[in-house]
């Protein structure tokens, strides 16, 4: 299998890769413009667009974009993140021409036509309704706001209501001719794809589109505080968020095997000790998420409104013990764990063409197999020692709790147990 | 790509298919004990046996069992369906015989220890709190309940609280020893897997087990009715429920194809009419679930308190609008879906692992691609009329709502428009 990279001369980035004997492909658009891109007067409208884009365009209405691609057996979606809009299909080869030209139509030609405007509000307003009524999904955006207070990068996706039932047609547009530049684009496509092809029909349908010039958002400035919202919920919510290495830093493969070994999988060391040895909660998990130029590990357990406090203090006990006492035989199962989902994903469309499309934003290339396993390796149990070591110095930590949080500790005792 | 099938002498079933170029593989015992084998008394067992599996045997204890396929970049894990018990693990094609031979221990030799019979008990309790936190889950327990009232297939998988507390070591001998039988037993491999070598080891570890003969759980009985809960949500949450074919049923793939019409995707007739046109909602759906002999189609919608009522009546009158004016083109496009989806879950293994053991669950074969292919496209546009008539004509329908409930409708009155 082999990754091939193409720059259009406006910038616009396309890279495939073939896998034989797949009959079915991944195609889409990732664009650099995602959450961390708005002022504070925008935030959320990255989102709305990604839904105004599905409501017709100048060649297509809804209901054509929608059946153009459930005619073939396909399927069409968009996600927004804090540093990304995506737009993809999942069809067969030989319908991979057709769901690039409709993603390509979204996208550019979308006709924000004030009636659809006030429809996909209200969808949206729902859309914010469900993520407040599902606890283990808000608690992520309280926690992102806890680590990166008043910075684009720590606003929700969603946006607040009360922005989202005010944006119009000129703030669409508006955010468009800022951030929709070409080269601020990657098409990425994995599967039975042929990257000529793709590169002509790129051209055609990007080639017109004039550069704006890279720019560089705001860097993420981790400042951690709490978030605490007291509800009758059955259980405690509980996220915790440590300062971690962006994707640009060198140990950001330390970051991932600490996270491993800490709360990756059910020999982790919060799985057995929390899960396992005392029956403290269902859920518990450790992952280090990251940004081009910051990372923020997370920590996430629902608990009972008892078990809250212990729960929380045997957590901050866990990132310390893993500076004393990190094991070589810890650090090469979370290797051969990162290593396994990594080939493992390379099975599937969908996640290589995610992961072309992330590995060439952040680093402008795609970086070998060989190149990240051999990076993997390198890591020591010294590595995470140390990593654990300077979280656990620094004290610093971000917390957001949500639920019946009569045991629930404050951050600042969190804070001291972590540093003393 | 080739199916093979292989019986042991004491009933246990082997089925594989090996899939070129794939470096992993998808292993897996799925097991006929599920929720609706269960006594009213034994309301959870199946589950909490299947947490137990993971918590230590006469071979290795709970950490070994983690440790030993987390060493090789894989992962294991399990769930309980309302026909099933499956316990299955992902690894890298050279670890199968590892895989395998986990997989054996945990459902043959548990141990059953009564402190961590204690410990799984508190992780269950906060599971059943989870899923109590989260709308858009259990209210598909809820629903279950308001189709099949009084009978084990409408009963919750996780039990209830109060149930969960009592369990202990003999309840678990007991279930064991009345459904972990070799004759409802079925080994399902895909991926880089040897057809000859795992039937090998499948009838080492296996072999040995005595046949019980085949039982029928208790037939499923439609006897719609309503469930409701007020709460102070941000969303009122809706699923709404159908009689439908089973698995068994030669109407199986109209009801699959009425379901994609309905609600299986973005030009489907509830997403254009209630949510792209009206913006009524964000998450909107409709599919044909499935048991041996009975089905029950599932409409899920989740809104605000202001518009549930009107959402709910423009249900009801899409399901009878699609016995007037269903259309080939949706019927073609619905065909395609389905088969779109088919072909790409086929390129995962551990979505074709799954496929196999459930072919072979329902049917004691595996249908080729082809006849599948063959009875989707048999399908017409008058058999979906005719369905969707049936549906409508019966006024049955089970109703579950929770949220905000101030403009939801009776389940009589939703019923009565149905039959109108």
């Amino acid at each position: 299998m082999t990754v091939e990279i193409a720059r259009l001369p406006n910038g616009v980035r396309v890279v495939t890769e073939h896998m034989p004997g797949l009959m079915s492909a991944s195609v889409g658009l990732w664009i650099a413009a995602g959450g961390r891109h708005e002022r504070p007067e925008q935030n959320g409208i990255a989102h709305f667009l990604e839904h105004m884009a599905f409501k017709g365009t100048t060649r297509r209405n809804a209901l054509q974009i929608a059946e153009e691609i459930e005619d073939v057996g396909g399927y069409i979606n968009a996600y927004t993140s804090r540093e990304m809009t995506a737009y993809y299909a999942r069809v067969m080869s030989g319908d991979v021409p057709l769901a690039l030209d409709v993603v390509a139509d979204i996208v550019l030609n979308p006709l924000f036509e004030d009636k659809e405007i006030e429809v996909e509000r209200h969808v949206i307003l729902q859309e914010i309704g469900q993520a407040l009524d599902t606890p283990d999904d808000i608690i992520f955006d309280w926690l992102q706001e806890a680590a990166f207070p008043d910075q684009a990068i720590g606003r929700t996706i969603l946006g607040p209501s009360a922005l989202v039932s005010g944006f119009g047609r000129d703030d669409l547009t508006r955010f468009v001719a800022e951030r929709y530049a070409p080269d601020r684009m990657i098409v990425s496509a994995a599967g039975g794809v042929d990257h000529d092809a793709i590169v002509a029909q790129v051209t055609e349908l990007f080639g017109h589109l004039e550069a704006h010039g890279q720019d560089t958002p705001e860097p993420a400035r981790f400042a951690p505080h709490e978030r605490r919202e007291h509800k009758g919920l059955e259980q405690a919510h509980m996220a915790l968020g440590l300062r971690s290495p962006g994707y640009r830093d060198p140990d950001i493969y330390t970051s991932q095997i600490f996270a491993t070994t800490l709360g990756g999988g059910m020999s982790s060391r919060l799985f057995q000790e929390i899960r396992e040895k005392r029956g403290l909660c269902y859920t518990i998990f450790a992952q280090a998420g990251a940004y081009a130029d910051a990372g923020l590990m997370t920590v996430y357990a629902g608990t009972g409104a008892e078990e809250l406090g212990q729960l929380s203090t045997l957590v901050v006990d866990e990132i310390k013990r893993a500076a004393e006492d990190m094991s070589e035989a810890e650090v090469q199962r979370a290797r051969a764990q990162i290593k396994g989902g990594i080939l493992m994903g390379l099975e599937s469309a969908s996640s290589r063409a995610e992961r072309l499309a992330r590995m060439l934003a952040i680093w402008d290339r795609v970086p070998p197999l060989e190149e990240t396993i051999a990076a993997i390796d390198a890591v020591s149990v010294e590595d995470v020692r140390a990593m654990a070591q300077g979280m656990a110095g620094s004290g610093e930590l971000a917390l957001a709790l949500y639920g019946p949080l009569d045991t629930a500790p404050k951050e600042r005792e969190l804070s001291e147990r972590l540093a003393a």
